[in-house]
């Protein structure tokens, strides 16, 4: 019998469904729940018990382990476990590390979709200058419609949220490129970064899905902007630390960048005051992209569904290393 | 040599393109152009000496024309056209009669996806409460995400509108159904509105997209709104009149339907102070959705290329009688 040990923030219908899928093997909720299911909860001592590990552990204390032989967390973002000592931890244990990404990147692709008809349809605006009690703005709004059809799509990175978002855009006719470290042939085109600057120079949306880590944080900086052609919109769906703020804001207030539409920011939660609340035509949703009504039960079944995996000895779902 | 006569509210890159596409036909401009493509222009005697009528000429002027063979609207709707004695005309003259709706076709799905998406995404809610200083509220608006996939659409109306839509939602995964006048078999199902009951009870999102038309005025009823399903989404791309106002706002402080996304609204523009503009959940974009940038050239090459079909007597596109 293996202990599963979790974290995570699970309402009573998501505990209970963990319960079910672990059958005969023993779930434990060390106290104190996190707020979400997407936060960190705390990390006791009873954690060293565990064989399987499901939340957000704390990765100081996970590495005291001396039995864990699997840890999957909550999250698709995994950057506090990106660490040399970690991984030498799973390594030295041949313990599994799977995060949840295939759970939100539905949610994720259909967000940027939605970011990128919210500009060209000015949707957005609309729904902002109906707010202020504008009224019917149609000789102002009108004027900046367009179509997505045709358009040209850079990918920054380019793993399931990417994939998926080019199979939703397929309709559109886009020409869409991905720039990720290590190309690969497939049914898009990739290019490395080293040869990303003619794609970034005529593409009319860019977004970014990049995970956070050192080879990535601050990859959107001044230079990226200015490569980009006046008119372009930029979207951010991976992680805020990938983008310089100060560099962004001054693309936006210059005009050189249409728009940018933005769900994570850095830091976060934005705070009121921060210049990217007002700069124009910047619309910010507050990381809501992974979302939709029953994440976190679909975020339980995937573990459910791994954990069926794991005891089967057939290969984890989402596996990181 | 053929006299074309448009009373379009042209600018002179889209003028310059009318007189190019005309070879050697003349085309004519009444004096006082309207101020806008999608606008009627004065209509004077000279159209009387017109062959072909591109723009919007009244109606009562044009049916004293012995002359005309053929005319083309600059719009996708023609209520006012839509009478007994101008189709009397029409028939009694052999005069073709087209409308511009391919030239929108694409910005209307594109519209109808934006809207759908942004109550999905929660991305015109983000937009409004940003436009109101109200800073990041993910522990609101997340829970209120949801996806697209898989959900349940049925459009009320089935013209070219409603296939390009189809289209783009194909990657979704929904199960679209179409309601209208005539069904017939082709690639999605179609139903007539004595059999729609069943769909409009299950639909996640209800798109209209009717004309205009003593058939189709005010269809949307009480009736209607209480047949759908509570929490399901009302969109309305088609015309404000087939919607009864009133009914719809009940349908909304109710909390009957979860929202609603309008474009098109009776009367328009939609006058300050009207309850929609600040009903729960009611999203009103200008009479937007056929926008984008090159629309009135779009219009023209439209005119132009039916104009070279005129004269080779090959089918008119677009044809509505």
């Amino acid at each position: 019998m293996a202990l599963v040990w979790c974290n995570a923030g699970l309402e009573p219908g998501s505990r209970e469904a963990l319960d079910r899928a672990a059958g005969r093997h023993r779930v434990v909720f060390p106290g104190g729940p996190a707020r979400s299911i997407l936060e960190a909860g705390p990390t006791d001592d009873s954690v060293l018990d565990a064989d399987i590990v499901f939340g957000q552990p704390d990765p100081a204390v996970l590495m005291r382990s001396a039995r864990v032989r699997w840890v999957q967390i909550t999250t698709a973002g995994f950057t506090r476990y990106d660490t040399g000592a970690f991984r030498d931890f799973l390594a030295a244990r041949a313990c599994a590390f799977t995060n949840s990404s295939s759970v939100f990147d539905e949610a994720c692709a259909e967000h940027a979709l939605a970011l990128m008809l919210g500009f060209a349809r000015q949707t957005a605006a609309s729904a902002a200058a109906q707010a202020l009690g504008e009224g019917w703005r149609s000789d102002r709004l009108r004027p900046r419609t367009s179509l997505l059809r045709g358009s040209r799509v850079v990918l920054l990175g380019f793993g399931a949220i990417g994939r998926r978002l080019a199979r939703l855009l397929a309709p559109f006719g886009c020409a869409v490129v991905a720039v990720r470290r290590s190309p690969r042939p497939g049914p898009l085109p990739e290019i490395g970064w080293d040869r990303a600057a003619d794609a970034l120079t005529g593409a009319d949306h860019v977004i970014n899905l990049l995970p956070e880590s050192d080879a990535t944080r601050g990859i959107c900086d001044r230079a990226f902007f200015q490569s980009l052609r006046p008119g372009a919109h930029f979207y951010n769906i991976g992680r805020g630390a990938t983008v310089d703020s100060a560099a962004l804001l001054a693309a936006l207030v210059s005009g050189h960048l249409a728009g940018a539409g933005l769900d994570v920011t850095d830091p976060e939660p934005l705070p009121a005051g921060d210049p990217l609340w007002t700069a124009p035509n910047c619309w910010i949703t507050p990381h809501i992209a992974g979302g939709y009504a029953g994440e976190n039960l679909a975020t339980v079944e995937h573990f459910a569904a791994n954990l069926r995996r794991f005891f089967r000895g057939t290969p984890l779902r989402d596996r990181v290393w």
